[in-house]
């Protein structure tokens, strides 16, 4: 099959960019002699995380349950589940360990301590936990230094219903970095935060085994990784202009696409109306308060190609309109009805989930296989 | 069951709500002698549209082809797909007319009409179009008075791949008006700019059966349809936060919410962290452009009623941030881990799109029912 037979709108995945960006994080994350628990949250896609995993220890992170129990099937055992936990779901997560899971929750609070410890006696099983730090106040988790830390860890490991499987960080405000200078130094406050909270559990006798950091741009710029276990990592396998205008990669090294078709033009507007709206490019205008702002996305021909300064400058639910970036003239006689285009994304997580499935291409325009994805909960 | 045995984030409907909100329209629709052409694209359920077509011809509004697919085979066999054609969708346009579907596509050139015509013939089946007429300048179609509304009409009638239908707009400006007073004055130039296109071609000796207008906000406050013969709306089914604020309705009629769990808290900032981030909310913060703000939506308690001055602040992808929305201080005691929230959504369109099915309630806090939708194309 090829491109030009698939019906419009379509996510494209290219194998090769996939493929790159694996081995360079792998690469470096190697270097720095710890290891990779990849995040399944934006591949969503067993074939994509297989090759993720690859030279790794062969854990993964999830940010969902449905995650868990997918790649649990698909034969993945060692999951950290990375958002504090909810106490209806602690069934469901249960369950998954009874199969066999290595399932470790997350939580940054007493109460959610006891609330799980109450409820692995009443299951009958025992929860692992990681103890979250904010590592940047950006969102969840106790701050380095917080003395609630030992009284969180000493619950965690003296209840019978739960157990202290160590301390993870998101350093999600890296997404706000505005040079590589500040990407590498919060790389390395990341690091810090849960290196010492690590340090002044083992100080009070407790155990701490997994100290885990992560985030793309931390993960790319890190230049140690003294006392860390595992990195974890989601949006590099196919990265997208979000990533890029935070100089975490090149246009070039986006692998996500979405296929669109010309359907009509406003000769008087400069405009191109395409098939692709906010349904299949999702409503993340992540650009929009970067230096550049890519609109809904970059416009390219059919081999991936920017074209010009084309971007999609508007969307409704299933129409996309593209202009010139700078609204001057556009030559819509290049663009006639049926043209085919490809978007770059402004965020590979928010776009690849409206979609079902991956149309995987190398030597573009063969779709050499079609990888399923899901979304939901 | 209960809304408290639910796993969070889900999607919740609430049928009272639906229904009142179905029957209003229907009964303005009805008391300006015109009939109500429902458009899917926000429910993509049957169980909603057939709730929907009470009391009316029994034809819908498709945003997509996967939407045609899925009603006809549950029924419903009148279908106008309201996105201009692109080329490639063509084969399977004709396998549902072979199959019996009455589908209408829309265009808006005379190379589009000549490309369908041409497919028509290749392919043994003869495709009804409307002319898609831009009452507003906000996206696709011809302008009243543009000379080659004939021109499109006549290639659409003399070929025999094609048939003309009639003329269609949609007034998606509508969503930019800051008064029911321009409300008003949109309905009136949407009607006014298809009914005088429907008078050129009948003029000009050429069929025009449909006259169709639509859009919620223009068919909530449209004071007369003379000489149209069907109206679309779709959001006014579940109604939004957007839609709150544009006046069209009122934050009791919103049917749909979503929800979630506190899963902790950041006391230093005032801050409640759930379990329903953007994959759970959507990205769309629509009414950060009107008067009031509601940022990632406004937080309810399991009733259904606004709590204070709370609303979803920030979102990550499966966290959302509750603050007070003037920065107050918020009494976090009130809210412990586990405390179950609803989430009154910026955009209903985008917030369903992100799940799988509606819990549905009627006197809460029983889930009555389940009803599946469905995404991608």
């Amino acid at each position: 099959m090829q491109l030009t037979d698939l019906e419009t709108p379509a996510l494209i995945l290219d194998r090769n960019i996939l493929d790159r960006n694996l081995a360079r994080m792998r690469e470096h994350i190697t270097q720095l002699r710890t290891s990779l628990r990849p995040h399944v949250k934006t591949a969503k896609s067993i074939d994509v995380v297989r090759r993720s995993l690859e030279r790794q220890p062969g854990g993964i992170t999830v940010s969902t349950l449905k995650e868990a129990e997918y790649f649990f099937s698909n034969g993945i055992t060692d999951i950290l589940y990375a958002v504090g936990i909810a106490p209806n779901k602690l069934e469901h997560a249960a369950a998954l360990r009874r199969k066999g899971a290595a399932l470790v929750l997350l939580l940054d609070s007493v109460e959610a301590a006891e609330i799980v410890a109450r409820k692995g006696v009443e299951l009958g099983v025992r929860f692992p936990a990681l103890i979250e730090i904010d590592s940047d106040g950006h969102r969840s988790g106790i701050r380095p230094g917080d003395r609630s830390l030992i009284e969180i860890g000493r619950s965690l490991h003296e209840h019978v219903g739960t157990a202290l499987a160590g301390v993870m960080t998101h350093a999600g405000d890296s997404y706000n970095c505005s040079s590589i200078e500040a990407l590498r130094d919060m790389a390395e406050r990341e690091r810090a935060a849960v290196v010492q909270c690590a340090s002044e559990l083992q100080e009070a006798g407790l155990p701490c085994p997994i100290v885990s950091v992560g985030s793309t741009p931390t993960a790319t710029y890190a230049q140690r990784m003294d006392g860390i276990t595992e990195v974890r990592a989601g949006v590099y396998m196919f990265f997208d202009l979000f990533m890029a205008g935070l100089g975490v990669c090149q246009i070039e090294d986006i692998a996500l696409s979405v296929l669109t078709s010309v359907i009509g033009h406003q000769p008087d507007r400069n405009w191109i109306i395409t098939d692709a709206g906010w349904m299949a490019l999702s409503r993340d205008r992540g650009t929009a308060k970067q230096r550049i702002d890519q609109g809904y996305g970059v416009v390219c021909d059919l081999a991936g190609r920017p074209i010009d300064d084309l971007i999609v400058a508007e969307t409704n639910q299933e129409h996309g309109i593209i202009a010139d970036r700078h609204g001057r003239a556009v030559d819509l006689a290049r663009f006639p009805v049926g043209t085919l285009l490809r978007i770059l994304p402004n965020h590979a997580c928010a776009t690849a989930a409206q979609h079902s499935h991956y149309n995987v291409i190398a030597h573009e325009p063969v779709v050499e296989a079609v990888w399923p994805r899901f979304n939901g909960w």
